[in-house]
Formats: structure tokens, sequence, C-alpha cells
């Protein structure tokens, strides 16, 4: 038997959105509505009520609202969440008795049912059993109203009673007060409410020992400012810095990841710890802790933030190695294990053995780590790696954090096999790195961009868009000229909306190391020289592109991407707008850096909210004064590597 | 912090099938494989080892099968459940640390690297430890074995280790005692299995009272035999009894659903319960329970079964109405409401309250009336219009039931919404009613089919193929002549794996009550007069078509339906073969019953085991001597009402 006090008494299931049967939360944004979809029914022919009711998580306080039938037992209803944090929701739904009741009276009054009055009683009994919970509740005049009613419904002519019933108020007094006693709530099923930056956010990432672009100078976080000032005059909005910690010692990697460093190189921030400390730590050479919250703060002045990289990696010089070695991997002869990948080895690096003995004590240390960073004011970690790691260890620390700190963001740095990407968000990354880099030609980015932003994963998956890292300069921009430069960072900027390069992107810095995907002289190991204002940057069209981002709400959508059918095969067409079409921006853009391309574009009028004939203009937000009136579906276009390659239309009409 | 002892090592996730979340069972049939796909994946780079474990409900011992890769993640597996009865099973999955360690130092070994020394002791100690375990689990020989290859692994040269290591025989001797102390579990998913009469029969319905098809005389159990015989006859292998319980005397309908009954009006079967008992007792005019019991035993001698009917209806003479009027709802002057669908009213049968205050033990007392029966000897059920009773309720009692006798079979008598339909089968129903009986179109038969047959409902609705009912003839064959009854018995005994009809359809019994889809003088309130030899029947096509469904196993099978493409609107063409194309069965129909058809059929030579350009000889199970060899996928056919109209081919190469 089930053990509730009465039976379940409805049918709810089949949730939409619904991750891993509600194992998963979704993501939202704060001042986003959140939708949802779900199969009610009950045997019989009750008039069903159903009410969406969601909670933060660990309150009492139920926020409520109603659940309205579409068609095919299928129900709908819309929650707005008040806060960031996480929220649990359910559906609770009930046999309506008053409804029922009150369909089939009409009914029997208007066939002159001999039954009337002993029905009208049941009626009475109903009102009544209502005045009592409202009195109950307090509500005294309703409680008086609701009695006067079951009064007159025994007291009035049939034709007279009806008009009673059937009034609205009586309808909304009652709705006040419904027996929900035996109604039946569905399991909870959960969602994580952040800030807007978690969905609309353009990175910038830079190293802040090489801040001043001099090459035989380490900078310190005093000499970051101008840089962050640079980095908001292109329009970016978060700067990301690569670990800011002690950089080990023992084994540390010189330049072009040579195994011996010499004693003037810098080594790689991601090998992590040494003698002056650890992950709460700063390098002595980029300043003091003081230093870093003083930047903290002039990041912020510009409406900025500033994101740190969380890099488990420890370095055999690392604090952890030598008060618990119990959290390392022990090798039968006592050392511990450097990490490898057979045959090659990597003794710069100890990794973390998160299942040894102690680690409750091991994650709760790591999550302490990310709470002192965010204590000093850090409110965005880039994560490296989080898939050398385990899930269930990303998910402690993320929901623990955001207990404490729902602003806090994450964003997972896992370039690997779609199923571990995908579980990252699921178990609450707040945004993940993508294949972008890698998607080339129409056909890939149509297909992967919508896959990202169409299918389920866009409840739980924010792709951050990014053209290059200091891992990776993909073959494309490999001695690549501007164009393709400015043609990724356009793809990356306007397909989704988030988005973040590394720097030296604005100065097509397309060196790679032979034969591999990485940057020669890769600034991971080096300081590297820049000159900041150097000629052929693509510094202006860049700022362009935030402008426009920053300038069309429909760009700080994430899952308003549609993709409309251009003839010609280099020309890709999407749009993106927001739902009430107040805003609609339609790119068109040619991937072919080598030849001129014409082509007939096939909009989805529908997608554009434009009727089928419609006339509507567009304007070219990247080339002033470029307007045109265009009329239904097919339009066309010419676009030139070496003059308008790409048109970033709005549209109006 | 996850509470259990160790943290989650292994992500495994995205189940299928999986219904509801796991939350329904799915189901199978005794002796039929269970395949199933999950996503298995962990950080890192180790190996994963995953077994499939199953168990049947509440019993300790587990079953193991492998579970290997396939792409991207992705695991499959394949259990053999033992016995029929209700079973759990789950994916446990480690970090298989032998493995992983072998293969790393496969490649140290080859790399000549000057760590191979303290590697082999590291693999020592895997092999000890596994030596440890194996000598708990008592096994000394292996132990033993184990132990010895831990010391030769460091005293032999690097060569000769590898080919210790590298021997099948270690590994599979590892494979016995692997290290499962830091596996991950997924949570317990669930299987109803069933024998396979659940999957395959043929049901024929009668009236036991009008077993002799005499119009003035009540027939009686013992008068049945022939009857099963003639079912039998006909290859029918479950006997269906509309309700043999006492019939109510208050408000008995007369012929033809008439208000008041005539004294000799034998009054509905559904009306039950009155002055001899209730639904534990028998209808005196049927006979004794001895009798009964008597006629249980000839079918089984006849290897046919009998299926009862439950019906939660009761009169208000039902015995129930005395000793629980708390079961019913009471109306405000004390009385018990009857049945309404306002302005209609059924006086002759009161409603239960299934959610009254008493419910458990009234949901008890329900459930014991089936053990009641099925104590007598009944193992299957047609339950009556089970929408309009708490879809809770029957999962509590089909449950409840089976977990006693997992051998009883519930047939769903829901005609009634999609989803309700559907969650009727997913709480528990072997078997249930469809919509086949209103699907006349070729596009409207492929569709509900291919649903039925090849989306998600496979997994836990059988649908029961009825071209008729007591309670329904259908538009088609009213006043329709025998091809058309040809025509959709075939339909419903190829398509489907169980199918079954009502006694008078092979009579071609047509007369419809005027302006309903009801027969005229519906057997459901009156004694039918039927010559069981009258000239016209088509018996001889129903025996037909049960021997060929007999004896080719593809028509044993549920989910095997496949369509073919056949030029002609008129002309359906489907197949059904075994999974080996051992047997195979493709079914070309005209669905026009005026003119002749032709039209090329297009088949899908891949579904029917066959490739591209073969030579195949088809040959007709309905016309002896017509075979023909075909050659490719496309083959021509003519087909006509007056003739042969339909094909039931046995392919063979």
């Amino acid at each position: 038997m089930p053990s509730s006090p009465h039976a379940p008494t409805v049918v709810i299931e089949n949730f939409y959105p619904c991750i891993e049967g509600g194992r998963h939360p979704v993501k939202r944004i704060l001042g986003e509505d959140f939708t949802l979809w779900v199969d009610i029914f009950k045997d019989g022919h009750d008039i069903i009520t159903a009410v969406l009711k969601w909670r933060m998580d660990g309150q009492q306080r139920w926020f409520e609202a109603p659940v309205t039938p579409t068609e095919n037992d299928r129900w709908t209803a819309t929650c707005a969440f008040a806060e960031i944090g996480r929220w649990e929701y359910c559906i609770e739904a009930w046999a309506d008795t008053f409804r029922s009741w009150k369909k089939t009276f009409a009914i029997r009054v208007g066939a002159e049912d001999p039954d009337v009055p002993i029905e009208a009683a049941e009626g009475a009994r109903l009102l009544l059993d209502a005045s009592t919970r409202a009195r109950a509740g307090g509500a005294t005049d309703a409680s008086a109203q609701l009695s006067e009613c079951a009064t007159l419904l025994q007291t009035l002519p049939p034709n007279e009673m009806l008009e009673v019933l059937l009034s609205e108020e009586l309808q909304k007094l009652m709705d006040r007060y419904p027996d929900r006693s035996q109604s039946t709530v569905s399991p909870p099923l959960h969602a994580i409410v952040e800030r807007e930056r978690a969905r609309f956010s353009a990175w910038y990432e830079f190293f802040p020992r090489s801040a001043e672009g001099l090459v035989n100078k380490h900078s310190r976080f005093r000499d970051c400012l101008p840089r962050l000032q640079y980095a908001q005059d292109m329009g970016f909005d978060v700067v990301y810095f690569p670990p800011i910690h002690p950089i080990g010692i023992a084994h540390r990697k010189g330049k072009n990841n040579t195994l011996t460093a010499q004693p003037d190189d810098v080594g790689s921030p991601w090998a992590i710890g040494g003698p002056t400390g650890g992950h709460r730590d700063i390098e002595p050479a980029l300043g003091t802790e003081e230093d870093f919250v003083w930047l903290l703060g002039e990041a912020q002045k510009l409406g900025m933030e500033i994101a740190l990289d969380f890099a488990i990696n420890c370095s055999p010089d690392h604090p952890y190695v030598k008060d618990h070695p119990d959290w390392f991997y022990q090798r039968p002869d006592g050392s511990i294990r450097y990490a490898e990948n057979p045959p090659k080895k990597y003794q710069d690096i100890y990794p973390i053995n998160f299942h040894c003995a102690d680690w409750k004590n091991l994650w709760r240390e790591l999550i302490d780590v990310v709470l002192h960073w965010v204590d000093l004011g850090v409110k965005i970690f880039r994560v490296d790696n989080p898939h050398t790691k385990p899930v269930a260890f990303w998910e402690e620390l993320i929901t623990t954090v955001q207990r404490q700190h729902p602003e806090v963001l994450f964003l997972a740095e896992a370039f690997t096999k779609p199923r571990m990407m995908q579980v990252l968000g699921k178990v609450g990354f707040t945004q993940s790195y993508t294949y972008f880099t890698w998607r080339e030609t129409k056909a890939e980015l149509t297909e992967y961009a919508t896959e990202l932003t169409q299918g389920e994963m866009r409840w739980y998956y924010r792709g951050n868009f990014w053209p290059n890292t200091p891992d990776i300069l993909p073959g494309h921009l490999q001695n690549a000229g501007p164009q393709m430069f400015r043609l990724r960072a356009a793809l990356a900027a306007t397909m989704s909306s988030t988005w973040g390069m590394y720097s030296g992107y604005e100065f097509c810095e397309n060196e790679p190391y032979p034969g591999k995907e990485e940057y020669n002289h890769s600034e991971k190991y080096q300081l590297v020289a820049r000159d900041w204002n150097a000629p052929g940057n693509i510094k202006a069209f860049i700022r362009q592109l935030n402008r426009i981002r920053r300038e069309n709400p429909a760009m700080h959508l994430y899952d308003n991407l549609r993709f409309h059918h251009a003839d010609h095969g280099d020309i890709i067409c999407y749009s993106k707008c927001t739902p009430d079409f107040s805003n609609r921006i339609l790119c068109i853009v040619s991937l072919n850096g080598h030849e001129p391309t014409a082509s007939t574009v096939r909009l989805d009028l529908a997608a554009l909210g434009l009727g089928p004939d419609s006339t509507y203009r567009v304007t070219d937000l990247l080339h002033p004064g470029a307007s045109y009136e265009w009329r239904g579906a097919e339009n066309y276009v010419a676009l030139r590597p070496d003059g308008v390659s790409m048109h970033l239309f709005r549209v109006e009409t």
C-alpha cells in the first residue's frame, strides 16, 4: 500500500524539461521566465486544478502559479524566480470538487433534474467547507461570504442559484480556499538561477605577468590596470587570469615546454605551489594579496570582473605534498606519483588522489580554497581540466559554494568527449568551453550550434565560444591573415551570448609551434613582448562586435539562435531575436576567405516575427549607412573577403 | 558531502530504455533477452570495467553480465532473466586498476622506462590484493596462482613479465576477483518478466449464458465445453468471459439498454452484485463455483485459459452497499450516489469511492477478490474501464498480485485518451486494448502500429488488437460483408502478436443499433440465438490466420513489425521476422474492399535480412500453391476484393 495518508489521486508525469529523470537541475537567469510542460490527468471525469510551486532550497515558503491545460492532457506553467540561487519546484494537482460539482449542477438545472435540491445541498456543503478553511486561515470576510452563498444555494430558485454559482467572483473566492486535502504532489525538480553574466559575457584572457608586454620584466598586479582599461575599451566585461599562485621550482618547465628551465624562466602558472605557498597564496613576483584585492576593486570600478583559474595541479613543492602526502598517489617505494601519459612524464605535476582515505578532508580543503578567493571578491572561476577530476567532486564543490554565494560562476575548461562535457554542465558548471574552436564549415557550425542552443543541452549547458586559448591555435588561424581572425571572432561573438579570446588574438598572432596546435614561444612558459597598439590589429573590429552585442538585447540571449537557408555553401545565415521581436539581429557571414561569394538567402520569416510577404528594413550594424529595404523570404547578398565579408543586420519593420 | 563511504567514482547515466526516469518497469517475456544501453565514463584515463547486475525483487542473489563499450561512452549489456516475476537491475562500474596498470606497464616496458622495477612492484601489489580477495572467497588455488604471478612479476626480466601479464588466463583470473571497493552503482531500475502468453495470444470472447446459442435458455458453465472446443478449433487460446457474478436486480437494464427490464430480462453482467452475492460469487443461473472450476480444468486440458472480467461496478444490491456504505459516495440526504454523466443517469451502478476514509481496507478487499479467483485457477483478467479508477490503485493491485503470482496477466480495457492508456501500461497492465478498432486507412494503421511497436511504448505497452467488442461495432463493420470482416481480422492477427474478437464476428454480425457504434439487440442485455455453424461464416479463414500465427515464430513477437513501401495508397505492406531471420513473414494487404488494386511494393530488404540484390522465394500461406520467385526490392502485386485480397508470404532464400 502507498504509505501516504491518502492514495495518489492524480497522475503527474513526463515533465519537460527534465534532465536525467530530474536528477540534474535546469539553469535559468534571474528575470528570465521558466516555462515547463507536464502531463496531468486522473481517472474519471473530475475537473483537475493544478499549481506549480517553487521555493528557494532550504526555505519553507512556497510561491505558486497556475498550471493550464493545453491539449491531450499536457499542461503548462510559468514561474518567475525572485532571486538567484538554487530552487526546488513541483506540481500539486487535485480533483477540483467544486468546479466538477458546478459543471454538472449547471447541466442538472438546465435539464430540470428532480435531484437539483439535493445536489444544491451537496454544493452548499462544499461552500461551507471552504468557508471553514477560510475562517481557519483568518479570512473572516471571505468565510462569511462563502457561508452566505451556501445559504443562498439552498434557498434561491434554481436559475438564481446558477447566477450566484457561475459568478467569477465566487470561483475566485473558492480558488483561494480550495480543498487540497487529497492533492498529489510530484517529486521535486530543481533549478539553478544565476545572474545575467552567467549567460551574457565577453571574456578577455591575459597573463598578468605580461601585462606590460615586456619580455624582460615580470609585470605585477599593480601594472595591470592599463590592461583592464584596454580590455574594457574593446568591450570585454570579464578578464580572466591564468593561475596567480606561487609557481613550482622542482622540474619547472622551460620555454616552449622544454624539460629543463633556465634560471630566469618564469615557469607555467599551472604548476602550482612552491616554497612561498599553494592555492591560497599569490606568486610573489605578481605582488601581494593586498595588490590583488586592489586590482579587483579597480576592475569593479570599470564594471568588469576578474575571473581566476582554479587548477588543481600541485607541483612537487606544493605545501600539500609535505602536509598531506596521503592526498597523492604513493608508489611502492614511498615516493609520490607524478603525472604521466606513458611514455610521457610530467614530473612537474603531482596528481591528487580524490578517492584517498582522507577524501572528505581533501574535498573540504579544495572547496575552502575556492571560498577563500570568493571571500576576497572573486566571483568567477575558470576551472582547469575538470574532466580529469571526479564529476561528483565538482557537483559537491559548486553546490556548496553556490549555496553560500549564488553569485559565483564557474566555467568548465573541458575539451574532451561529449558525454563528459555535458555532465559537467549538468552537475552545475555555469558555462563550458565548446568544440566551436574546431568547427569550420557551414554544416559543422550549423549542426553544432543547433545542438547546443536548440536541443536538451540548452537547459544545462551554456557554451562559451573561444576562437583561441593559450593552449590552442587552431589550424585555420595558423599563419592566417586578419580576415580569418575577424571571421572567427565574429562567429564566436554572434552565435553565442558568451564568448572569449586570449590576448594576442587582436594582433592576429598566428605562429604555431611546428606540427602542433600550440603557439610557438607559448606565453604559458615565458614572458611575451607585445606592443598593445601594434599596427594591423583588429581591436576596432572587436570593439564593434562587443558594442553591437551590448546594444542589442537579442544578443544577450543564448537559446534564441535560428539558422536560415542560404543557397551558397560558404554563406551562413542565422538570427537572434528577443521573444517579443522588439530586437532582431540577422547575421549573414561568408566563410570563404579567398573569393567573393553571392547567394540568395531564404529567411524563415516566422522565426523573425515577420509575416509571409512583409516588407522590412535591414541595417548593417558593422557598416554604417548600409541599409536595405527587403521583402519576403528571398533576398540577395554579395560578400567579398577584401570588403564587406559579413552583414550584422538589425531587422526593423 | 556525499554520504556514501566513498565518493562516486564513475558516471552512469542516460539509460535506454528508461521509462519516466526509471519510475516504471520495462516489460519482458521469459526467454527474451533484454539489451540495454547506458553512458558510462569517468574522469581521467582509467580503464573502466562494468557489470549489469539483476536480481529478483526481494532476493539477495545478484546475477551478472559484462557491459561492453560501443562508441562515445555508450555501453551495452544483455541480461537473461531466469524466471517470471519482478526484477531489479543496475549497473556497477569501477576504475579497473589492474587493466589500467597493465596497459601503461606494457608501454613502459616497450619504452625501456627506468621505472619498470618500481612499477612491477605496483603490479605485484595489485596481484597480491586480488590473491587476498580470492583467499577470502575460499578460492585457494586461484589465490596461490595470483600470488605466484606477483612473485614472477618482481623476478622475471621485463619481457618475460609481459608474457605472464598479457596472458588471457591471468586477466580472467583477475576478473574473478576485481577490486570493486570503489565501484559506483546506478540507482535500481525494474523489469516485469512475464510468461509468453503476455505477448502472444489469441482471445475469443463469449457470454457463457449464450453458450448454446439459445434465445430462450440461459446456458450454464456445464454447457460451455462445446464452445471452448469450438474456440480451440478456430485456433484461439484464451477464452474471455464477461463478468460471471450475480447480476443486480434493482434498476436492471432491459434489452437494448432500456431503462426498465422485463421480468425475463437477464440484465447486464457488468451490473454486479445481488441477493446471491458480489464479486466473489457466481451468478446462480450460470452454475456453481464447482462448475466453474470444472470448466477451468477442461480449458486447461484443451491448452486454453479462461480470462475473467474484473469490473469494479456495484449494483445497488451488491453486498458492499450494505456492509460498507462508506466505500461509496454519500449524498447529503444519506442516499448513495449512482453513476451519472449528467444528464444521463445510471441508477443500476454505484461507483466506488476509492479515496474514502477506509480506502486501505477497500483496496485490500478488491485485491483479495482478484486473489480469490487466482486461487481458483484464473490467471488472466480483463479489467473493465480501469481508467475510471485511480491509477495508483491498479499499480498496487497488479504489483501485489504479481508478487505472489507472477503468472497472472491483466488486460486493460481502457478506451480513453492516450496518456491514460499509456500510464496503465506503465504501472503494470500486461496488455491493453488499442485504437486499432478505429484505424482504417493505410496512413492511420502505419502511424499507429509504428507508435505502438517501434517507439518507447514497446517497452511497457502491449497492444491487443480487437476488430470488435460487445460494446463496439465500428462503422466500417456496420452492414459490411465478409470481405471487410476478413480484412479486419487479418490486420489484427498479423500486425500484433496478440489479438482478439468477440463471438458473432465469425458470422459477420453487422447490425448496428441505429445511429450508434453499438450492436443492435446487444448481447450485453439479452440472450442471443446463434447457429454456431451458420453458412457464410468465416471460421475457416480465422482458423487459417491463427494457424499461420502459431506456426511462424515471427508472429509470436510484438516489436518486430516493419512497414514497407507500396505505391498504391490502398495497399499496406509490412513484415515480421525473428531476430535471426530464420522465420520471415511479409504481409501485403489491400484495404480496398470495392476495386482491384495493383502496386509495386518496394521492400526494405535489410529489414528482411536480405542483401540488396537477393533472389528469394515468397510463399503465400493463405493460398496454398501460390509461390513466387522475387528479386531485389521492387516487386509487383495485384489484389482483388473478390479473389486474392491479401498475401501472407513466408519469405525464404
